[in-house]
């Protein structure tokens, strides 16, 4: 049982787990050892108060390193759901479960609007995480959207399983999958389906397959905890970074405008010390 | 008249003054060119993402040298009392009367009187938060004066950290500390040491002591801006740091809890968007 799992490593993550770390709380952070593309792939930010023109690679090492100097570890196992069970909650991950006393969501937000049917056919056929659904996909075809090069990964290993595998990278760096993965340079439209994911329609066709994996920056904050709060695409917050479930904190671009690094940053330590304060009272109560 | 007066040269002030900047408008800032003596003061700050392990003085010299490298200027003079006019504001000022568009609050709170030597021997074992200097006080002894029942988890944070722990409530309710915690019912009277602390002299007795906490409830600011709505020693405000008089905004420590360096920066940034943004609005108005 940890006292707060942190979801995501961008500034906001990344500061509420240093944070923790000050206050001798006990931390597991989930995200990309690499911090959030969204930096590290930022010209130059001016207005990172003591980081006077940074790049931002430059500025996405010295956030790592910091955290590292602190004794922050980043597990990067993706987490799928999270689920308030009354006083602590359950992460589901790819690979495992975690509970945690708190929880603070901190995975920047999906830019992307769904696709026409996702939210539909999420379940079935529609799925957000390669690793956790392989399986299902014995012999069948697979789909896999990749936002980042990271997702590549997936599309690999999706080849154990699946009969047919196709990749679309929406990004434009180099593509390295292997040799089974069919990449397309294609454009995503419309996923097809009544009951189950039938066709992905994109700019040139229509493949037929059995699943469409979108595999995104982020989860929508409201598929990824049942119940929460959500405004578009973000979560509610009240200036303390508490949420409408107790115990659930938020910091960064996912709880709102504007989508700033140093804002970010300034939120995820308030809702660190908030989780410290929530963790505090739960002791009184027992 | 000015795009923008802000008032304060902390982190707030400073990064609200340097993300103005960046927009283009026209600033004013009014405090101190030392920046804010809580920063310049404090030992070692470990949870400023990006600066770690960073002393006091060290970040306040970044701080400065980074808004002066985007051309911030810092006016000295002392402003007493900020008018809201309708669609801009009065700014009287110890010589000058200035006007601006907007305005962004960035004070700090004001604390009590300080204790005889309490000013001298700031950051030399006096110091006004012990999440951010406890790790300072491993084997040592530690007093903390609390001002309110709030101070007495950062009692118990210290007892991770210090060999002996003495609490002082300056309250009357009942104390809740952990066991490792002496409570003592004194009424500190004066800070002793020449270089650094050495003693913290009660109505009853001296007590020998590496570090002094004193943990105030902050002073009510509010007779700046007339009408302005205030809770307790802070504005209110709402999560775009806008207050209860529009175009005013409040940053940093005068806008509440918790009194951390990133979350004033992060609400300075906040601050000067939202006020970009009311000065966009005032434009399409006229």
């Amino acid at each position: 049982m940890y006292d707060i799992a942190i979801i995501g490593t961008g500034p906001a993550g990344l500061e509420a787990a240093i944070t923790a770390k000050v206050r001798n709380k006990d931390v597991i952070v989930f995200g990309s050892k690499e911090s959030s593309i969204k930096v590290s792939k930022a010209h130059t930010i001016l207005n990172y108060l003591g980081l006077p023109e940074v790049a931002g690679a430059d500025m996405s090492r010295a956030f790592l390193d910091h955290a590292a100097s602190m004794g922050v570890e980043i597990t990067e196992e993706q987490i799928t759901a999270i689920y308030a069970m009354g006083d602590n909650f359950a992460l589901q991950g790819a690979e495992n479960m975690y509970e945690a006393k708190t929880v603070i969501l901190a995975t920047g937000v999906v830019a992307a609007k769904p696709y026409p049917n996702e939210e539909k056919l999420l379940g079935s056929g529609v799925s957000y995480c390669a690793t956790c659904d392989a399986a299902l996909y014995k012999g069948k075809t697979a789909v896999i959207i990749g936002s980042s090069p990271k997702e590549e990964e997936e599309a690999d290993f999706m080849t154990e399983y699946a009969a047919k595998v196709y990749y679309i990278p929406l990004y434009k760096d180099e593509v390295h999958t292997n040799d089974k993965v069919e990449v397309l340079h294609e454009k995503p439209l419309e996923i097809l389906g009544d009951m189950k994911v039938e066709k992905l329609k994109t700019d040139q066709r229509e493949i037929e397959t059995d699943g469409v994996f979108v595999l995104r920056e982020a989860v929508a904050p409201g598929q990824l905890v049942p119940g929460l709060e959500t405004d578009g695409p973000h979560v509610k917050v009240n200036l303390d970074m508490s949420t409408s479930i107790p115990g659930c904190f938020a910091a960064g671009d996912i709880a709102g405008l504007p989508y700033q690094y140093i804002k970010a940053a300034g939120q995820g330590n308030v809702a660190a010390l908030s989780a410290v304060n929530y963790i505090t009272q739960l002791e009184h109560k027992q």
